[in-house]
């Protein structure tokens, strides 16, 4: 298998859709196509069935070498020639009015570029609802795990596990969501001919399009869309939104794991995580390995974008730019949802030190929940002044928030006319009454996940 | 007015979307969700009618200055809380409960760009639906005017200019459907608080979100997004659709209107096109300027795609980098559009020079036809190789292909025994005979367009 | 002042380079070229010194209008001929001749953009030799403070703050070089006419090209430059570059100032860093705003990239892609550069935070100490999996790896078998005396400083 | 070889560079960093000279299967943890010492990379000086090879070919120039250990680090850059300049292939440019090719930029994305390089064609001239606007602008005005004395060549 550097395969390449976006995967594809068409002119009466059934007998990747038909590419700029030329030769002569005909190069390779994309988009869709799967069970069995919520990496208010987690679930699904659209409306076969009329077949074109798409599972196209990239930019997106939703919960990921928060982390077998240098160490290599994945893919998304120009009938050279570009996106992307489904599967929460580190954090993070209660009888900037003076007060004193509102006396005043007790006031400090829609919301997206699931 | 570089705004801020995403546009559109939340929180019983009320009054963007918000921004990194103090200050004192109550920065510049774009879609589908209309018209008027198909910028085989119109109309609808699905699903009002869970206004901040999205037009989140992307990513990916979209068909123009081809021109006005130092200059400047947009958007769909990596609760930078960033990616799409309206509304296409073109290509155009005329009685590689040999015998002797193919004998034999007699020959070198299923792919278009347009 | 959000201002457009890059920048900076060469014109005795003078009078930006000069640009899609038109108007009769002879469009909007960059560079070395200044400051007086290394956002080996500086400084002092290089040898004036050749000047042109560039204070180019973009590239290259430094930086201090670790803090003014809901909030906004900026600047340099394919002797879109691009990327980065300036000259270091975090983090941190102590005697590999069975042992037992290494009998016998006495096991549990070659690295990093510094 | 798709590989990974960055190449630098640091430390007296020699004769890439060493790195998300396994399995137990001792991973693949970019640069500048040789030839050779000047890709005044070519030259050696520099100052080893402290080597890591860099025949870093990524970002720039000039020229030339222009044309065996369906097909597949590397480009650099926002000592998830970003940044700059040089080593130029395509253009193109001759007596915009009228009246007359110019009433007596007489009026129109200063432009960019050649 090629198609990446074996070396740092592990990481760019893991799960099976590296395999459909090799040279054994196009090459297979490409044959395919090769039949698929063979057999629609069959079906239209143009070839005899016997020679559709030869090309397709023919038509095995194994008995073709991607290494001697890539450098035959050379004349062409693409390998279609080549493999004509060899599907050609590996099938009786009767059989070769069948090979190609009517085709044009695009047609094999944006037909097989569809059909590489059907066959990678189940792998990526199973770890995607395996990660989804996960953090539907995060979201539930964590709902009252309490922790720090951070914004700009600080401290903000309290929130839960479950909240984040059901965050993550409603992302995951939404992408879910985007590619099954994609799948089921752009997976478009690709048959135009040399410049999209399909003149070599005469007024038969059409006709064998259609049966041309029956036979690959794919989309039957309304027109040739040689220069009118929508499946691939779609495509593309579909990919770039699954990528920035895993990028999201793998950084989230690496950032709890963090030493010094220690609230998540990676299970693992033996070595997992370790380091060449230092024995101590346990990386979160699976979240890190998503995320390295993942930051490859505005670039590549970039590039697609950029191809869109297509000039004429035919671009020159932005039509060749696709094919690596497409593998590497599906690979990466294939990969990086490998890892996050490892990742979620086997996550490690660690509640207790949620609750410690929210317990360090001291009455900070519900500063806001004193202020809120202030308002109505202080107005909103009277009563934030009030708080920050406290806070002040407090980080000068080395003494909690609480004690400090509760103890001087122009902050106890202010609670006094806000109508606040001392238990009122404690009340205020406690997290798990803090969360407000927390639980609506992981309800939410709990629902809206089985009624997805349903729906599959 | 600002957002762009006056100076050459002309090129890339042209028509209304520059004005939704200008800085005016953004100060109206956040003192609309402040508005809004007012209202919604006089809906939920918590503030009184008349706070609402008093806030929505004094919400207009005249009465603040951008600059000075802007100015005052510095301290917090975003212009939420300059404006929550000024938009404080503009009503009277017991209406200031009612501002930004429970509401985090975020919600407000994730709900203000969401309405903006709310605001800008109408604008750029209304060129998008003009750019398809021009297209859907040449697609029927030239559905008969033969011309040159190129591939790889090389003359290949005849198209008409009604289906190169026909590839436009289907791209342009399809972006048109995209943008539609993006408005239909994904334009979300924000509403989280602080870290997501609207813990400020106790258990009712879910309620309070759905009448948010009512009283401002947008649509209720399930939960909150501030770090699951998935409208912004929904929108860059719409917008790029529609950006290559129009690439391709700009770019096709500025080629067929080269010195050399003269296939189309763009109409304009005196001095349209015209040059500082060259007097005889009539660049088409129309689809110039709406390719340099086009080219602007990929690296800034990259930004956006780069920036979903947000951390926790609200991300240390990435959330920052999406304001400009869309503003730029509506503003380019939309003066792509206007200008691609513009110069598909009065395109002139020249005919009678497609013609010429085509006859001054010779036959070469049409070996292809011939090769596919013979491969049913010669087979396909002896057919391809006797027609290449012929086209050099006549690129030698400076004799067309048709000629050399009648009388030569080694060519007249290969003929002969293709039952391919004189006046068959000549048949097949006629263009308008050799279009295939132009005529069943231009039908296509124009019908999936109208039925799009009974749907709108 | 536009050419940004004013909105968006406080973190985008910090600092002076944004308004060189402004309409006023542009216009002025237009004028300027339209003024230079009627001077090199009359230089070269082509025009009346008088004629010279006068344009060079009426060369002033606010006599002109950037709105009026921007809607006109609409017919030509660039503003050069309506300024062009605007400077002749205002100048008397006789001193028309002198303005814009022989120069083509993109003469003036080349040579205006590398003045703008002129104009621009000095406030940005300054920001940068400010951090870099502060840099020097921190690695000299942090240069014992000691504090965990961290690798994949885990704790590694004990490093110093002044060793983390020291790599700021190295980095920061690369990208003035860069800046530098490119000033020395790139600022080029452009001066070619309509097609490279300046024919309207007869054999004269390349000796006016000399003359302007004087004039402009421009390096004069071999030749024109219209389509060979290597100083756009060269900008380009040399701001990304000092993007990716800053953002490292920031980036550090972010991480370094979490809640969680505060081992540095920004300071600043009243209210820096709050938040508009919470309170408590002391948000890093420098750095997050440095960030922000630099996280912009990977899409626009690619945009700058792609825009290199011109075409022929003018490219159709994508010079014309140049001009707000280049614009954005000066801004960003010299609002990056500002913020770091501001953020490292008052970085507030916590030293004794730093010692409390490493002895937190236990013992780990040492653990390839003792690894490395014992790979003479005992080998790499049995070394490596004798620590690692000590730290799962220490960690079980919740005692400390040093505790552990001693009182455990397979572990206590590997060391006396390797000949580590307890007082030797109790040194390589020393932070300080495991930090290897660092202070070396500091003083390369220093003198490297100060060398360049001498050499400004 | 792996690295890419072999069957897209003609066009992507032509020429040397690809071996160099597969992962044959990839495991020989890697295997050639252990060695040398073996060999560094025998030097600094750390292990016996026996047991480099050992590591040494070991460390050959045919002994090792990067397939199994690539599935080994998955525990750690790199190679280095199994490869350094291997090795040391693969040497004598008394030479285990000597392996990896004291590095951290990242030592070995950034020391490594910057050996396979040592060795890829050769390749490169070997294509580029080819290139640049046949540049220079062509702007000799055709330096008064008069012919259309285009801008926007419309007719513009004449220039030759020779001064398109100079242009060409100018940008390949400042390419050359940009990687000698890259070469000579950035091509830096990496040996930091953990965290860039060395601490395993007590005070002798800097030491080792010097030999290292010897050993390599790389640069000694003045300290260690994993997190200042300083010769990764000038790689990515150096290589980005490469392609951004190689695009242009290939651009160049494809448009100038186009059949209607036919000015140049691609040589090649026989097959080459061929379709696999139009048998009259001679794509210039070169410069398609050349052009299609380029394109998927600018979207690697901006993955290099954005991942130099790296953490603390090592980034988790930005280290990793550098190695087969690299790699195919070397790859496609390598491949489009070699397409150069042998595109530009067989142009065939096509005076002829050049010469009737100028006189088809009739006399527009020089409008330009006769303006400039009008303006000394009739002023700059009643000269422009006399010629744009006459050139109005020509086109309506569908004469020539000379003859209309001459025969008119309002424009002789202008001209007479102008004093200008019917043979000077004839000589405004001959092309070859309207090319201004292009014989000086040419002239200085072969001296400078020249100049570039000597200092090699």
């Amino acid at each position: 298998m090629s198609g990446d550097l074996e070396l740092f395969g592990a990481v760019f390449a893991r799960g099976p859709v590296a395999a459909e976006v090799s040279d054994r995967g196009w090459l297979q594809a490409m044959l395919d196509v090769e039949a698929g068409l063979a057999r629609a002119l069959a079906r239209a009466g143009l070839v005899p069935p016997a020679a559709a059934e030869a090309v397709t007998a023919a038509a095995r990747a194994e008995q073709f070498s991607s290494a001697e038909i890539g450098r035959a590419a050379e004349a062409a700029g693409n390998p279609v020639p080549a493999l004509v030329a060899a599907l050609g030769k590996a099938v009786p002569e009767h059989a070769r009015q069948a090979v190609h005909f009517g085709a044009t190069s695009q047609d094999i390779v944006d037909s097989a570029l569809m059909l590489i994309t059907k066959r990678s988009l189940p792998y990526l869709e199973a770890d995607l609802a395996a990660a989804a799967s996960s953090a539907a069970r995060l979201a539930e069995q964590h709902a009252a795990s309490v922790m720090l919520g951070r914004t700009l990496l600080q401290h903000a208010t309290p929130v839960t596990f479950g909240l984040k987690a059901a965050g993550w679930l409603y992302a995951l699904d939404q992408a879910r969501l985007s590619l099954r659209t994609f799948a089921r409306t752009q997976l478009l076969a690709q048959f135009g001919g040399a410049t999209g009329t399909l003149a070599a077949l005469g007024t038969r074109g059409a006709e064998v399009a259609g049966f041309l798409a029956q036979e690959l599972g794919l989309i039957e196209p309304r027109l040739p869309w040689h220069t009118a990239r929508i499946p691939v930019l779609q495509l593309s997106a579909s990919l770039g939104l699954t990528s920035g939703t895993i990028a999201k919960i793998a950084r989230d990921i690496t950032l709890l794991a963090q030493s010094e928060l220690e609230e998540v982390a990676e299970s693992g077998g033996a070595g997992r995580g370790g380091s060449s240098t230092m024995p101590h160490k346990h990386n979160p290599i699976g979240s890190i390995a998503a995320v390295s994945c993942t930051r490859r893919v505005p670039g590549l998304v970039a590039t697609l974008l950029s191809a869109a120009e297509q000039e004429h009938e035919r671009g020159a050279g932005s039509w060749h730019v696709e094919t690596e570009t497409a593998s590497e996106l599906l690979r990466l992307t294939g990969s990086a949802a490998s890892w996050l489904s490892d990742v979620l599967g086997g996550l490690r929460v660690n509640r207790q030190r949620m609750r410690e580190n929210l317990e360090r954090a001291g009455s900070a993070p519900l500063a806001e929940a004193v202020s809120f209660a202030l308002i109505p009888k202080l107005g909103r900037s009277r009563a934030q002044e009030l708080v920050k003076a406290a806070l002040e007060r407090a980080a000068d004193s080395g003494q909690s928030l609480q004690h400090t509102l509760r103890e001087a006396p122009e902050f106890s005043s202010a609670l006094a006319e806000a109508g606040i007790d001392d238990s009122q006031l404690a009340a205020l400090f406690e997290p798990a009454s803090y969360l407000g829609s927390a639980p609506e919301f992981i309800g939410r997206a709990l629902a809206d996940h089985a009624a997805f699931e349903t729906q599959s």
